[in-house]
């Protein structure tokens, strides 16, 4: 089974610019992350525009959508900021697309210290392959239906609605 | 869903000694990881005698086993070591429980750099929960029935049989 | 020797604040880095206000002065934002103590991914036991005289003036 | 001041070797080191054959020497094992080279958790611009003189003798 990963940007994927003092967005994490994981199956990578997903557009999550659809992978995994996960999901959701997609993120960026980042991808990538087809979201070792899920900002954790 | 996650030692949980400069074994690190992964489902740990996977004797994976059948979870992780994960997978599979068992590793301790002990356990945890009942290794970011799987050790992957 | 060292903030001590997506300031991670460089010699932490060097005032500067005053030990490090770090040096270098006080920083915070903050602790931590009396800054793995340093911006590096 | 780095092997070096489970060599790691410490100064790295120093002949020593001999460098850093670490400082402090020549290492590997690789790296680099000519071990955040120094096996510290 082919493995399709759709980089978006998002908290996984920040890095430190050392000359700003700033949290930005460089060449993506994923190329590493993907040899680190050590996948052998045949995985798709691509990067899109990285975001930070309070900053998404209808239009960037249309080109999202677009990446979906041309896709030739039945399993697609989404690197997604987590402010905005579920409006995409939403987007992805309702187009009904013949694929299994699981969005995920992370709450601390992957090169900083206890980060999430690649325990999170890795329970995307596992129910990408288990789960029919239906867009879900990946965050906290659950998985949620696109349209019953929130992120509770205060405690920042995702929960069914 | 109640994940039971049984920590048995392997690469995963190795330590090193800086008194000895030899891996071994000391507290195991899945309480960090746990923490670390952010879960919000019930979890519950059992750490039992960490060992060494070429060590394993038979009442080694009985106790196993034992702690599988003794478990009120039906979603069971197994961090293990990979050089007789098979030989572990098959003590379950041949037991036919009525729960989804996923047995994973690591190839790189997870204190050591590079290591995809969180991304494994993610996979892990991932379907552990979206898997019929069933006993299966999750490694390299695939999914394996218990009795169709095999470590490759020129390549350190492992493989379908 | 005693070494004391003061912590007073700046991009070493930074921390991820995952509810924000921010760096900001928790509890300082010298406790941490002084436990894992395994120091043998008599050392005693005083954490300060954490600041950003670029909000500190003249008061704050003023503080860090009464606190190397205060202090019994002939060796004096001071963990300290990079961007205003020669100011404090010039405050602490004007007062002219029977000390050797040497300031360090780092450009990457200590939890991020190349990090220089333990290697530029160890700088100091060495040359604040060798170096005569006086105020010295040490980054990039050189030692500055307090009134013959500066911060090139652009570079992100500490060079002679 | 042109510092020459001299990789020797030790604890410091040590890598982890995925198909064998075992701590072994491969590239030294210092290149990566010395790119993460932003040194501005001019460094020489010399990589000789990475050795576990329990394995170091005299011969091993005497090209250590050799290389000292040979550099332009008047500060010399020597990334060793610490379980004869002492042995060559003797062979080196013998020798009366008109060079400062700091040895130091490490008690946990550059690329395990928790290592004193790089602050040791840094004590070295600082104090090897500023002590006399001479042989030096740099350790625990202390610096001892070649032939008043012992590793305290039981405590896995170095001390004065």
């Amino acid at each position: 089974m082919t493995l399709h990963i759709l980089a978006t940007g998002g908290t996984f994927d920040k890095h430190y610019d050392e000359l700003t003092g700033r949290l930005t967005f460089a060449a993506s994490h994923l190329p590493e992350v993907i040899r680190r994981a050590r996948l052998t199956a045949a995985v798709e990578l691509s990067v899109l525009p990285l975001l930070d997903s309070l900053d998404m557009q209808d239009g960037d999550r249309q080109r999202i959508l677009d990446a979906c659809r041309a896709s030739a992978a039945k399993a697609i995994i989404i690197v997604h900021g987590t402010d905005t996960m579920r409006e995409t999901a939403q987007v992805l959701g309702t187009a009904a697309l013949d694929k299994t997609i699981v969005l995920t993120g992370a709450m601390i960026p992957y090169e900083i210290a206890d980060s999430d980042a690649l325990f999170n991808l890795g329970v995307a990538v596992g129910v990408a392959q288990t789960l029919p087809a239906g867009v879900y979201v990946a965050m906290n070792g659950q998985v949620f239906a696109w349209d019953r899920v929130q992120k509770n900002r205060l405690l920042g954790v995702f929960e069914s609605v």
